[in-house]
């Protein structure tokens, strides 16, 4: 029983995702792809989905009568009108992070959902299925380390272009952060703090670079991120958890150790597509599993509405300089975990 | 394009190839499955794939037209006749190590498929699948650590069960290693040495466990295999290669570190299953793939045939204590790398 | 030639710097030991160093002409007065941390060696003499890792007892990183704020712990500091220092690698006094070699102030929940670098 | 109470004992030092004991009143002579490694020491003072991996001169393992075996270099030592223990963990000299202590002879190719640990 897919945005990560479906992925096919540039969506069915048809848009796509879920990698503006019509056809939907760029529609589609009643909606948060958080999550919930008190953490890119804003260490860098400790430790953030160290002269004018982030959560837990876009030696996630009985520590991905040259050396990862790849092939077998089976377990709308409303805040707080509130609205029962 | 295998022999690993091949892997399907027991062959169909016939034999199974590819996974003594019939029919052929539990069988399909001329069987070594040996042959093939000097290995399991004989900690066992290495290093090996430590006290009364096999190769290469099957404390692979500039060292499995009670720790598999879970879906996705593309990559007749009798003379050097000779017999052309 | 020291204060640090006299530094002898319970300076002396004069007073035995230099080790309060004396008598002298109590004391002690217009005093900071922080800082001062932004680090004890306050966390915890930091960076601080995470359950009911230290000094470094003193599993000093090119992290006490019972694990030491054991060793070696160099090398008064001066506003930040600022007096040119 | 020593043998390590003695040891200083040049003898003690005579010959020396104790760190070909000269006045003698150059001239030492039945020799193996190596062997006497079965070690320098030879690969080089294995194991040798893996094109044209040395003890524990002096990448000294319930390994030296261009990475010592510089300033300690109580702990004139004699048999095994028997004389009772 295979599972037939229509992608929206053939952009890189749609390409990727196709791919990821015809070649990796047991069980799901693609059998359709769009995109506002029509020809490269052919161009990107051609490579991988020969049998696909191209539909003249997203809401042409998911209105197809085969297609039984729905990709979406288009651009982030058009993320909330493409989920909100899958729901209005009562089709699944995995969602590429964010959910959508303005809390108020993250909201939109957390209600519509609710009012419908059945989850249909998946997250693009890769990091739950990374082997690492997971193996992390595990040792927490079996108390481990007894009760979480903080987490110190760092996400590190090699370097960043030119388009890359200081917003976009929040909205499209710190995000992963703010979706996985929420899930992780299943609480969620009341406060959010930010303060910018020195300046790294690696950064492009505009930028400041590094910054840290320090989150207070519901339970008092306080996480500290250290952002660093432009940190010139390879993309490196930190993640150590700090409990009443001990300390469980994010492991680096396994690497050969070399002893060369007077050191003892092992290989940090430099291009972020390869540190999560696996957690992606992961991710999206499990949305496949998850729709067969009428039982999505990936982030919720709800956890893609927190990640914006946490992410709004922190922007706010880079301006301000002070300890901002986290507000969330209510949390409908429907979300209750 | 979904390809239809067949699978001979419902065992524990033939249950397990049955699970991956429809749950796992891209683009497979399992389509027939037998067995001596044939109620076994269908419970396991039932579980995993319903829809599949159950013929009376293996041959029975090979014959049918709409399998394209065979999985043989029955008792090691009956893998040669099940892969020579297979070659009968032209149809590709997995194969579970050993290819043969005879070298004479082993040179026998060697001969076949070379008359063949097409190459249709993949001998099921997983290790060369295993990402953390990748990368090591990697680094080596690159030269990082310059010309290959020696290797210093070790197998340690918990322990193992009653059954378990001295010579299966060669057949079994150290077997893995015979193949991993002559892949590893694109070398054969021409001796091969077996010496007894001081015995574990927690080995069952007929063993002498651990033992330490050392090889030599064609290029002078010296290998020490340190076997212990009764190592107490978890499933560890060890293998440290060492060149003319340098050290490369496998690593182990990414874990969590751990700091707690006094210690700062790390977890070590107990069960072997575990340990190259990860290898065993590449292996077989890439046989899956290899098929349809008409080129199979993973370990050939050929390569089955030296493990086979490289195996042999350690049995022999076990018993004699002397360093002896492994000599093999011509390689045909048809093998050339 | 033997330097001939008087010991002030015949309590734990002080028995344990006799013995170390005595024992282990080379070219130094004990020959005066006094305290407040004359007994217990006779007991000493009796243990270590039976020829050893036992005078009625700290003064008294400032001023017993075959003293050539004085290492107090008494209470704290009473620090300065014998510091003060010392230099009176222009004896040198190496007082344990804290130089004084109060900020205003280690002022006192300043304005007198910087008219005296000789360096007589070392302030018993050892971490600047502890292997890892020395190879730490010489890798700073090469600019392996660029210019510094960041430090993250740890302080964490098993456990503390009833007579340990949360003001102690700073005066008598956080006090080694404040004065290490100084020293490894070459920089003064700026502004301090503490931030209160979840309590652990494992502290006693008057303690808030742990808690987070967020400094900022002159060129913008930022540093975090967790203190944690009842963190159950150990004594454990981390620190990492995050530059423009890299990072560099304070390693771990070398320690066995066990692979036992499904872990590969090392030892954490439990008690504080193994972690700088040798740091001591050098400490006071350092001090003998350097009155006899005419030249000393360790903490100065100077920097016995600045630490006395960046605790007080940390307990006041402590208490405020606001970011303080620290101000220092002019410093004297007598203590250019 | 200062202990007095006469040193003879001004070369490298003369210099740096002599001044070990005068800064870094407590309680002991140099009166006497000599040399086959004289000149050289003074030049050492001017620099590090202007005091001290100098006295026309080893035997003068030892003959002096003022003199304790003796350091002999001539020329090997010399030491059999200085020391039972030291025994004959009956004076304490600390001998670099080896004890002799001949077993034969070892055994004299011994006998002669066992016939005056006091202990008056230390031997100057410094391994086991290293604090790696008395970590590793307190797990063990602990019972912390069970009874010892298999010890796998390497002996890595970066490069050799011309001068080094094949057997100084044993007598210079292994020997330190000869020796702190049978320190950390209590247990003796009974046969060696050498084998020659591919030979690194980086060694001088005379060298056969690396090279495994196996070694069986009394116990039946199998130790295999890989001897490679021309490494290129640095001084590496490797040791892991195999026992019934896990494995212990010798610590690496702790070094600064830095993440920078694409490498997470530590620093491995280039000179020899640096790894052990610690164990050497113990062992010096340790004799001072020793003699000044009456009680010498260091490695004993039979633990010299039983190095001496296995390091002969390895030299042999080294050229026969064969496993070689190890025989010992009689161990006298007065050597009973």
């Amino acid at each position: 029983m295979t599972l037939k897919i229509g992608v929206i945005g053939a952009g890189a990560i749609g390409e990727d995702h196709t791919r990821r479906c015809m070649q990796v992925v047991s069980g799901a096919e693609i059998v359709a792809i769009t995109d506002v540039n029509l020809a490269r969506a052919r161009e990107v069915a051609d490579k991988y989905a020969p049998d696909a048809k191209v539909p003249e848009s997203g809401e042409a796509l998911i209105a197809l009568p085969e297609v039984e879920a729905i990709i979406v990698t288009s651009w982030g503006g058009t993320h909330a009108q493409y989920v909100l019509e899958a729901l209005k056809h009562g089709k699944y939907v995995f969602c590429e992070k964010p959910l959508a760029t303005e809390a108020e529609d993250c909201r939109k589609i957390v209600e519509t959902e609710a009012a419908l009643g059945r989850r249909l909606v998946q997250v693009g948060f890769m990091r739950p299925y990374d082997s690492g958080y997971r193996a992390l999550k595990k040792l927490i919930d079996a108390g481990e380390i007894g009760e979480v008190l903080m987490v110190h953490a760092a996400h590190r890119n090699a370097r960043v272009g030119e388009n890359y804003t200081i917003q976009m260490s929040v909205t499209d860098t710190l995000v992963h952060e703010l979706d996985v400790f929420r899930w992780m430790l299943a609480d969620d953030y009341v406060s959010a703090q930010v303060v910018f160290p020195r300046r790294t002269s690696k950064a492009l004018p505009h930028m400041r670079d590094p910054q840290i982030i320090m989150l207070e959560t519901r339970k008092g837990i306080r996480i500290d991120v250290e952002v660093f876009v432009n940190c010139q030696y390879g993309y490196d996630i930190k993640c150590a958890v700090v409990g009443e009985l001990g300390e469980a520590i994010l492991p680096l991905p396994a690497a050969v150790e070399v002893r060369k040259s007077a050191k003892q050396s092992c290989e940090i990862m430099t291009d972020w597509k390869d540190r999560f790849i696996a957690a992606y092939d992961v991710e999206l077998q499990d949305f496949v599993d998850g729709v067969k089976a009428g039982k999505l377990n990936g982030a919720t709308s709800w956890d893609g509405y927190c990640a914006s409303v946490a992410a709004d805040v922190c922007v706010k707080a880079q301006e301000s300089g002070r300890i901002e509130p986290i507000t969330m609205m209510d949390r409908p029962a429907f979300y209750d975990r």
